[in-house]
């Protein structure tokens, strides 16, 4: 943290006014050391304190943000720094796109999910009452300052959601990376040194790489997207903020192993089942997490009609993100809808214990 | 307009659900005629109509515009279709931007400022309190269809007013276009076929140019902003949309070019004398436009504060666009606050028709 206004002006970012964006939990965690890093470098920040959880991706925050923003007065050169997890991430980065048609960003992430994937890539925005992320802009950060120490503060259960954004990765894209993982689950919910910081970094160069080139989701970039489908549709039935994104995208991430499932062997398998190789490797893989989700109070019904409403739904019916092999994500669109209701009551199932 | 949902699909769009965001006056005169012809080929547009004004480029009819679209249900291949104005393309432009982080934008100018100017090169944003268009996003638009038949139902006034950027185009980048609108003003602001599509087109063409490799605003897109730092001073003084834009940039140039004859000389020229050449020149063809707007009312002091809240200061001090000569505009850093008063005080001068 101490090397941020060094890192921040040899990204180009000159010592001088600069806007904070954090919530109260991070801000008693980290502000003070923040700002007083600024204070020895000849910075001039002003920090902005939002109430922390989902609830501050909304309209009303934004424009919060946008009137105090402007109220202390920017230049199109003022740096806006978002320290925290993805909600402030995606705030604050909303927030800098749209400053003056747009301010150099940096994120600081401050948790699992932020670090090696939200911060990572440009995507910002914030949420509306028809779902998340619903309103926001592709704003690609001009630094990302990424301290796994920070991580330390964090809950174990914000840990452990944090490593199902980990696990995505690998399944869709890394085949070593989640081979590892099998070894290194535990080492890396532990934060033990020196094995979480080599996970955490190649699991942020998988999305880093898959990104570059594919900035505004037009191809590859969409296998980011696994088990989110179905991990929306949780977070929206549930009530935002109710879960963690990251254990909603862990048990959407097992409906979507046995969507893949189905796909492969062309009709819906039975939610009673075991999955076939190698998705069954897989989904031990997402369950040795131990997150408890369950789809408990969600009916099917209305986790299908959420599915429907998220903005990755392409025109043409129902598209999702499956894997033909570990390390091999791709997009099937035109997904029967029988094979989504089993994939929803193999969740049902799994996240019962069953 | 019966056109635009052809050039729309050969611009790539498919016929489908479109959202259309116009204003009550513009949706008076064409919007029929618009919803006709997308009907006649199986489009399905659902038109939003905004008050009339520039208070419509607010955060709050932003956020309502954000509301509706995301409540009648679009997915990201759903155009937008900005009927309108600079405050309608602005506004539609910002939500196409910002929707899914970012829908199909189609602008359908019917302003001579929209067509030679707002609606070419993917500015959009809305107004704060604290100054005009400070919130925005950078985002081009996937086509502009201007029919210069759209200018007949526009007041003379807002003719007039919008041939004042067709002038500035020329003075800071088309010396053969700034002398044929010596010679072809009046024809232009009386709209006569075929000088008027012509000068329209070559207008259009000067910003197009300047933006293309310049989306940023990085360079050469920045003397576009000629006369609008005393432009944009006057409308926020003044009250937004208590004149028209292109008034208060028309009598922005008038100091600008006060300016561009101080900086040539080294030290302020005095208010009450006539301009050398070629700026005198420069100053005819403005004042031909024969605007009636003065400072009356508005304080030096005011408008001096007013303007150095303009985003595109630079940290440095004041920066302006100037002329060398008719053709050739350049960025001024750190100009004399002197001649800034002395600029102000010529406008108050020759706006009260000195």
């Amino acid at each position: 943290m101490a090397k941020v206004p060094e890192l921040a002006e040899r990204a180009g970012l000159d010592p001088g006014p600069a806007l904070v964006v954090t919530d109260e939990h991070v801000a008693d965690l980290h502000l003070g050391e923040l700002m007083e890093a600024f204070g020895a470098r000849s910075w001039k920040p002003r920090p902005l304190v939002v109430a922390p959880g989902e609830a501050s991706k909304s309209m009303d925050t934004y424009s919060l943000v946008m009137d105090w923003a402007l109220g202390v007065g920017i230049t199109r050169q003022t740096p806006v720094f978002a320290l925290g997890g993805g909600v402030v991430g995606d705030l604050a980065g909303f927030a800098a796109a749209t400053l003056l048609r747009g301010l150099p960003l940096v994120q600081i992430p401050t948790t699992v999910v932020a670090q090696v994937d939200s911060a990572l890539g440009g995507k910002t925005g914030i949420n509306h009452g028809v779902g998340k992320n619903l309103i926001g802009a592709f704003y690609p950060p001009r630094l990302v300052v990424s301290d796994w120490g920070l991580l330390r503060t964090l809950f174990r259960s914000e840990v452990r959601a944090g490593c199902a954004e980990i696990i995505k990765h690998g399944l869709v894209a890394d085949r070593p990376l989640a081979t590892r993982l099998q070894r290194d689950l535990g080492s890396l919910m532990g934060l033990r040194d020196p094995i979480a910081p080599e996970l955490l970094r190649d699991a942020a160069a998988v999305k880093a790489t898959i990104v570059s080139g594919d900035e505004r989701e037009a191809g590859r970039r969409a296998l980011l997207n696994f088990g989110h489908t179905f991990g929306h549709a949780i977070e929206k039935v549930a009530g935002y903020g109710r879960i963690l994104h990251g254990e909603a995208v862990a048990l959407g991430m097992r409906a979507a192993l046995h969507l893949s499932a189905s796909l492969k062997a062309g009709s819906p398998l039975a939610p009673e089942a075991d999955l076939p190789a190698p998705f069954a490797e897989a989904d031990a893989l997402v369950r040795d997490l131990r997150i408890r989700t369950t789809l408990d109070g969600l009916e099917t019904p209305e986790l299908m009609v959420a599915m429907q409403s998220d903005k990755k739904r392409a025109a043409a019916g129902l598209r999702f993100i499956v894997l033909d092999d570990i390390g091999a994500g791709r997009v099937a669109d035109g997904v029967p809808v029988e094979m989504v209701e089993a994939a929803w009551a193999y969740a049902r199932r799994v996240g019962a214990g069953g």
